[in-house]
């Protein structure tokens, strides 16, 4: 290699390097951004999970929202969420398309227990109690399943269930949840 | 009047006010509430405010939520809300047309002051800054403005101008507002 490609190759590296450091700080700064923004321009991403489409449409590691965050999901045909619970509230608008939402009303016992099941459809709305374990499920295999959910105090808390009858105290904590985890570390504003 | 049809009268009277009561204590009663439920079979109304629909989606004194609160509101062509600002946080997401947010983000002073204005539109969605005064207005000749509306820190509490200029201290509070009025004083469920 003689010396000019070599400076070319690092001077490239460091273009790409600085280009993603600087990508990287818009999407996680609060700097900046508009008032009122475009839905259809946020960017969507499955998050590692398969079926998945999530856009944080308000958020507060994103936006810097206090006390609630809004998402807009949608669960492809077969997809759907963890079993889980959170200590906030939780309200679902369904957008489009059908499914099944799975809730242990009765978390009083050491585990979620059996869970009660409740058909959601479009133009429907069901709030989740705080802590409930719950779960929602696109079981119609033709439609996407579209929702906007609004959540209290954010950003959330996650205890994760790999069966209904996982005792709470083994249920697992994820914190930064998944749409968290870019932005939540980041530097911030002021500093 | 015979005395059977003095009878008669007495019993419809009775019924009547017999079913008025027990419709409103449906309506206002959180308990038998299904957890998902079809907004299309919700009632609108328009609280006496012209070209206003308003539906309580997930409401405090109506479902008995505690720290959020979702309507979805639709304002036809020309119709717009009061000038005022609450102490909550605030999320639109519009669902159909277009129309103007008025903002004043400077809100700082002894009044509101001269607000900024932005285009709002199908698929967009803005927050309010807690205490800003803002108005959100159909512009659009045409169309309805449907938006679905999130706060926190239910249920609100709002304090209404009669003009961009009118000192803060003047503002009207609204409490409670229009669509928990019929609700609010009603006996609680435990009484």
């Amino acid at each position: 290699m003689t010396k000019s490609s070599l400076f070319s190759s690092l001077l490239l590296i460091f273009v790409l390097i600085s280009s993603s450091t600087s990508s990287k700080a818009s999407i996680c700064s609060k700097n900046g951004i508009p008032l009122v923004r475009n839905i259809s321009e946020l960017p969507p991403s499955d998050y590692g999970r398969g079926g998945l489409s999530h856009i944080t449409v308000a958020g507060s590691v994103l936006h810097g929202m206090k006390e609630v965050e809004i998402w807009l999901q949608t669960f492809s045909p077969g997809s759907r969420t963890p079993i889980h619970r959170h200590s906030c509230e939780e309200v679902f608008v369904v957008l489009k398309g059908s499914g099944t939402l799975l809730i242990a009303s009765n978390s009083h016992e050491k585990h979620p227990g059996k869970p009660q099941e409740f058909r959601i459809f479009s133009n429907s709305t069901f709030h989740i109690p705080m802590n409930d374990a719950h779960q929602v499920w696109n079981t119609n295999a033709n439609d996407d399943l579209q929702v906007l959910v609004v959540i209290s105090r954010p950003p959330v808390k996650v205890f994760m269930y790999e069966d209904w009858f996982m005792p709470h105290t083994a249920a697992k904590l994820k914190y930064p949840y998944y749409w968290d985890e870019d932005c939540f570390y980041s530097p911030k504003d002021e500093l």
